[in-house]
This record gives structure tokens, sequence and C-alpha cells, in this order.
């Protein structure tokens, strides 16, 4: 597979991170719809709750912010299916930007969102330049919060009742990587399982 | 003086939170060229550093966002004058606001702040119904510090330079109340200085 | 009761006048439902004829001129339940403003809506520091014609079939009140019935 | 001359209604600048006191109005010179429209604009249907209520210092014409001066 | 009949050319539904295919190109009745204009079209001072192509499947005219039909 | 050099064509400035004829085209910079696409636009499922010429005068290449000289 012709952000050979665009919302839609139980769980996005209509307006929205210079709604293609969704939103007056993610069910466990966010961890420190990242998660959302542990990003504080997930409010846990911390080169980590 | 003619929430005989509107703006400019030095070192509002058309054009954006039911940027006036900023800044979909504030210097140490976030924190509670208000500024920025710790915040994390100001990088601390922990007939709490 | 913690006018202990947001909508529609078959007969707003969604949408769209300095669109509360309408559109070119109201059916006649006009008279000469006031309304509508008589207005002129009430055109008394014809140390007037 | 291939409306063989465009604009401020002493006394458009930019986010905004129906803001050109405005402000909800309308200086007397206000009028009542239209101003300006009143309009009502010219409040009178009262088959009017 | 009271270009005693506005939808969508196998075969327009409301929003959207200085969205009106559509779409930056049409199927063979087009043809030499006038159609359209043909219009080259309608793609020919080689006293051209 | 953490599409080891956001509005301006005089020659954007404000307004509005998945406004980068314009112009109605394009006169001759386009040939094809490609340029610039004749495009037609650059009109070459001609396991093509 040849995967030359595609705007992207290449994270290995077999996975892509690429702007979500208006003509992929069926995908979108269908990936939403194979993970219902475990979104309304974990993952609190209005535009998800409603039509595919809804979620067509969503994806306009998300790309005038990426017009307006504030980040990335990107698809995680793995081997040529869209499989999750990582948020890149960026604060250029702070000079920090927020990773949010998740995966398609049947697929965690492989490794493939700690791969994609430690890609934009590079994009940040390297092409944006930015000073920090920060990842928040529901604090009792191991798999979430093993993404950032392995990353090596630091716990920092946890904001009691600051998320709303549906039917409950869940404290959350504030991960920071300042741009100091950050060693490109540094060696593998073990990507056993998201 | 009978001010009962003005579009505020009054917070005692002499102090008023106004929605700043567009009218207002070269008094709010007055008030920012009078505190500019003590604005530079804690507070990051782009529209502060511009001219009298960059507030105008801010104020106006501040404004849309009261439509669209974003929260409140009011203006505190005390004994007719506007004095300072208190920033109402709604997340309905997680039911929390946040709390933003600055003061004229010359006024500082006689409790406006404190009583002007008090009728804040009852309006959070009791006419828009949300479950938390959070506060946070810079760590080392102790008279800040002392409105949240005053009105019975708990401290909740400390986020590393997540905040910038002009030319440097600062931790922010984060403080929370519960309406769980609200209790609307509390007793005086003590309002010394700000 | 203590009302300090609301973004109001105060009329007096019972009476607020409030800027009508989109979280008023199901009160504002609820309003309008009680009185339908009076505003056929005395109010065309073509919002009224329409859905909650007609009804948001124009809410919005009154908020939108606010931002933009065109005036107010106020609910009256009364002990706490919105119970009628008033609107205050400036001209600030012209340095006027026109005044416009309806009262829920069932408390006319208690002087509710004169003694908000007379709150909202004296905030466009002495907060807005406008040249006149402006009233108008249907010729045959002694209702809405003796507020504008009790607080003092002049009537300057009758425009034939001018407004226009879903089923018939009517003629549109003009009164006018000059800033030079304001004194806001009048004694009492008489607020018998609306 | 032949003036078929032009977008307009036409009075008579030397006089046309054309919407104006912004292509327009140098013309327009022309005519503005020629006219600047008597449009100083007579006129109050906020644009004509600004630059040509000013003027062409006028022209874009009444461009606007059209799209948006509610009416035309005209030029009329005599002898293929641009030479007066004359506006057209449709109120579809009550079904009238409002005429408004000024001459350059050196071309008043010939009747240009009561045989320009005539088109309009049977345009508003034999192509928009209306019930009614309304001709206002200044009560001392002589030759613009010479127009109405030749034109058979009722004087219907003074309005006192609703208008506003620069530097002074005046008094505006209101002329009405009924669709009942208009006869399309009306012989001439005289039209010796305006 | 009286005619001059209408905002249009006069092309002869029968025809004139109208902007499209919002309040003429119904006719013009009675138009379409008239046409609709005709349209299906020879016209690509989206709008065509949807409800009235559809119609609505893209007679809004032309009226706004208008505003921007994009040419005119012309109803062909003969006799008093909608029969055709003749768009005028500009291109100042090369000093072009393209032409398009189609008319009801019952009134082609009069010249209609073919009058209207010349109409247009002067107005972008004359009153636009345009350099170049294009017209493309389907390379199997004979009327289309008569209408350029009879005007003058050199054929200047074929794309290949540059066009599509509706389940085909189509070999579009595309006809120019230079301002150069127009002679508005060009004697009549047959106009037997189109 | 790892050039995995840039959104882009991969044209060779060298080559990048990269979305153009507003970040990169600097590098845009300086290849311009460098090019001034060539493209003065060969290129008619309004935007490049102002400052730099100007060119960041029409960046805006490129990524807006791309939000409605109306095409890329591409920059293509050589060995870590910004060395050309490859614009990609969607027609989803008609299912083609045009292809636009220039480079730094000091890169010329190295083949890299023709495999950039060739890139963008296969992503037209293979990605958006296209029926055509349409490259046009100005009669008399071989350059451009042979990057469609090296591609295997088909010349189809020449439109007299109807491009414009600056002082003159130009007549402009149309080539086509169709879905049904293009073998993406095609043998090399030769690439000397561009």
């Amino acid at each position: 597979m040849n995967n030359k012709l595609i705007l992207c952000i290449q994270v290995d050979e077999q996975t892509q991170l690429r702007l979500l665009e208006e003509r992929h919302v069926e995908d979108y839609f269908a990936l939403i719809e194979r993970n219902r139980e475990h979104l309304h769980e974990w993952v609190n996005v209005e535009a998800y709750e409603g039509s595919i209509e809804t979620l067509r307006a969503y994806l306009k929205q998300r790309l005038l912010q990426f017009v307006n210079g504030e980040g990335y709604h990107l698809g995680i293609w793995y081997q040529g299916t869209l499989v999750g969704i990582l948020d890149y939103r960026l604060n250029w007056r702070s000079r920090n930007v927020e990773l949010g993610y998740w995966l398609d069910a049947s697929l965690q466990g492989k490794g493939i969102v700690t791969r994609a966010c430690r890609t934009m961890v590079q994009h940040a420190f390297e092409e944006h330049k930015l000073h920090k990242i920060v990842i928040s998660c529901a604090i009792n959302n191991p798999r979430s919060r093993s993404v950032a542990e392995r990353l090596g990003f630091l716990q920092e504080g946890i904001l009691r009742q600051v998320g709303r997930l549906h039917d409950r409010y869940v404290d959350v846990v504030f991960y920071g990587l300042l741009a100091s911390e950050w060693n490109s080169e540094a060696g593998p980590v073990d990507e056993a399982s998201l």
C-alpha cells in the first residue's frame, strides 16, 4: 500500500493522523455507533449524542478552529480504517496544547494511541515550539491515564468533580510535560497495551 | 443616590456588578491605563495591550459570549466608578463556572473583590444551579489567592507553568468550591483586605 | 427574599426588569401561551406565532441588538415570575428611545407596567442622557394609552393605519416626553390600574 | 441615447432609478461632496460624514437590506448622471413603505424628485401591493414637504424633536397615503418646482 | 401595459430581465416544476432538485453574489410572466463575463433568449466595459449553441467531459466574443428560433 | 531528517505538500517577494500585490474553502523550505479538479512541480475518486505547459484572451486528463526540467 498521496501525519507504517473533513462524516459516525456504550461511560462530547447532521456541523466547527489556529481535530487511521480520535487543542497565548483521545474498543491494547500521542508530543515541541503539553482524564480511567504516564508526563493535580459524564461528575487528573523534560531521542517505551 | 435604574447585580450599597457594554469602553480603557504596570505583572489579556479600538472589539466579543450563554464579563462599580473586572465564565456542559478578577491598585484592601465574588458564588449556585465554582491564579499572587481562601474554596492542585505573563511562565494554583460545600447562611467572613 | 444576586433593574421590592436570555425561553413561551388571545388582538410580533425554537431565535436576535447598543429586550419579573415584556429600543443617532410593553392579562390593573416604564424613563434620561422618549400604541387600546398618559407623555399625532394586527390595520397614536419635561422628583402618580 | 441595457426603474425619458451598487461609490461620493452644506442642514446619514470607504460599507449594507427584502436604496439618474437619492424602506409586516429623498441642489425646481416619487408610489401599490406609504421630513423644510403634498399625501401628525440634524433637534411632520386613496389614472399634478 | 414601474433591464416591448428576489420564489419554483424533465437533461443546478426552501436559500445566495459585484441572476419575464433564467457571472479580475440561460420549453423558438442575451452582451461591453463574453454549453445541445452562434460568438474549444448532467458527463463547447468584435450597430440577426 | 511529525502529503524524500496555514504567512510573503518579477509576468492573484496582512486574509479565505470541501491551497516544501504553491480546486458537482502551480524561479528545472502534480493527480483519482483533472495556463508559458504535457494531459482547447496578467490579456490553453486515461503503474516520465 502506497499512502504517500494522503494529507496526514504519519505515525508509523500502519498508523496515520488525518484532519477530519466533512467527507469523513459517515466513517466517523459509524465509529461512534460501534462505541456508544464505551463513549457514554468515558467521553463527553455533545455532538456524539445527536444525528449524523449534528456530527457534520461539529466537524465543520472543529475545522473552523483549525482555520483559526486553535489546533487539530484528528482522526486516527489504522490499516486504512478510522479507529479513533486525537484532539490537539492549541493555546498559543500560553504556548501549551491539550491532548485528548479515544480509541475503538476492539483495538485497545496495541499501543496505537500511545504512539499517536508521542508523535503529537514531538510535533508540539518541534514543529509548534510549545512550552507545555497537558493531558487530563477521569481519575478512574486507567487506560487513559496510562497513555500519559508511559509518555513521561508528570501528574500535577486532581480537580474535584470538574468533568461531567452524562449521569455523574468525575474527578479529573491533570498531567503535564514541559519542553525541558522532553528528549526526542528517548528509548522505546513499553507500549504493551492501551 | 438612587441606583435602582441601572442594570446590575447589586453587591452592597456601594458596589455593583454591571455587564460591560461598548459605551463603557472609555472608562474601561482608563482603568487599564491607571493599572498598566500591575496588569503587566499579573494579568494576561491580549486586548489590554492594544488601542481603545482593540478593547472595543474585545468588549463586543465578550458580549457575544454572553449572548451565547457562556457567562458574563462584568465591571465592578464602586461608589459610581468602574474600579475592576469580574469574569464569570460558564461551562454549562460540566455545570461549572470559572471566576477571574482584578481590581484598581488604589482600592485594594477593602474587600471589594471578595464581596463581589461572594455575590457571584451565590448567583452561580442559586440562580444558575451550578455544581462547582473554580478560581485559578498565579501561585505567587497572594492577594488573588486570599479571595478564594476567604470564600472557603479548597486548593486542589498546582499546574506547572501553564500560565503565561508576558515574559515568564507561572505555576497556576486551582481552587474549587462545590455546591454541596456552600452554605449561603454562613456567618460573616473576614474581609479585611484584598 | 434576597434578590441582590440577579442581573436586573430593580423597579420596586416586588418587580424587576431583566435582560431576556436564551435560558428564559421556556418561561417566555409559557407567558405567550397564557396570553395568546390577548396578544393576537393587540401585539404584532412575528416570533410569537411560531414554535419555541422560533422564539429562541428571536431572543438571540434581540440580545444581538443589545450587543450592538440598540437597546434592551426586558422581561418584567413580578414576585419572582416573568409576567410581561418591556422593550426599550434606542436610537442613539437621534438620541431617543421607544418604549413598548405588554403584561400578562391576569396581572393588569396593579400599575406594574406604569412603574416599570417610569423606571426606564428615568434610566433613559439619567443613565443614557437621551433627549426624548416615544410611546406608540393602537388608538383603541385604552390600557396602553393610559400608561403613557399617567407618566405625563404628550399626545403628538395619530398615524393612520400604520400598524397591523393580524387581520386589520389600526391607527397608531404617538406620545412623546422630552428630557426638558421630565422631573424625577415628581410626586406620586396614580397607578391604580393598568 | 438607448438606455434599455441598464437595470433600472424608468421614470421618464430622462430619469431613471437604479439600485446603488458598490461600483457607483465614486459618483455617490462626488454627489455628497457637491452638496455637503445642503446635506449638513437637512439630511442625517452618518455614513455621509466619513470617507469614501465608509460610504462603500454603507452601500454594501444597504444592498444587504435589499437582499433581505427590506427595500431599495436607489440613485436618481438624470440625463445619465447620478443626481439624487431615493430611499424606499419596506415594512412587509405592516405592509407599508417609507420614502426618503434628496436631490443635488443645482437641479432643484425641475420636479425630478416628485416624478421619481410618483413612480415609486405606483410601484408600492401596484407591484408590491402595499397598504400605505409614509413620507416624513423636517417641519421647516418646505421643498421636501411639497413633494408629499403634490402627490396627494395627507398630513397626519408632527412628532416633536424626534429628528436630529447635526447640531439641533427638529420637529418632524408625517404624511401618509393609503392604497384606497391612490388613483393611478389621476391627471397631471403641477410639478413646477422641487 | 405600463411597465415603467419595475426594476428591470428592458429587452423589448414584451420582454424584461429582472433581478430574482426572494419574493419571486413561488414563480421560480413553478417554472422549474413545469420544466423538470427538460432541466434534468440539460441543466445542472443542485438547488433545482430540492424543495422550495432550498430554492429560496439559493436565490438569497445569488443575490449576495450581486451585492459582492459578481454578477446578476436574472429572470426573463415575457408578457408579464417569468419564463426563463439568464445568468450573468462577472469576473472583474479578468474583465470577462459568462452567460448561461434556459427557457420554458413551451416558449422556445421565439428568439426570446437570443434577444435577452444580445441585450446583456451590449450591457457587458457598454455599461460594464468588459473585454470578453463567454458562453459554454453541452456539445449536443443545438438550441443553446445556436444562441451563441447567432450572436456572432466564435467557437474556441471543446473541453472533454467537464460538465456533468445527473447521470452522465458531457463535452462542453466554449464560445467567446471579444469587445473588439462587437458592433452594436450591427444589423438584425435572424432570430427565427431558439 | 525525520519528517513524520508534519501534516503533509509526502511527494518524495525531499518534497512535501502542506496546507498553508496562517502561521506560514511570513514564509509565503517572503517567497512572493523573491519572485515578484516572475509573478508579475505569469501569475494573477490579487492578494499577491498587497501587504502581508492582505496575504494573511487570503490564506484564511483559502482555508475556509478547504473547510467547505472546495480543495486545498498547498505549499510545496522542498528540503524543508517553502518553494512554491500548488492549488487543487475541487468541483464535486462535476467531479473534477483544477490544478494550478508556480515555483520559486531559483528551483526551476528540477522536476519539483511535475512530481508534486503527479502526486495530486494520483490523489484526485484514488483518494477523491474524481472523473477529470484540468490544467490551464497562458499559451506562451512553456514551463507551465510542459508540466501538463509530461503528465500525459491532452490539450483540449485555447480560450482567447480569457486570462489577464496585469497589463495584458492572454490566450489560455486547457489540458485535461480523464480517470480512464490514468495508469498509476505508468513507468517514469522524463522530469528533466520545469
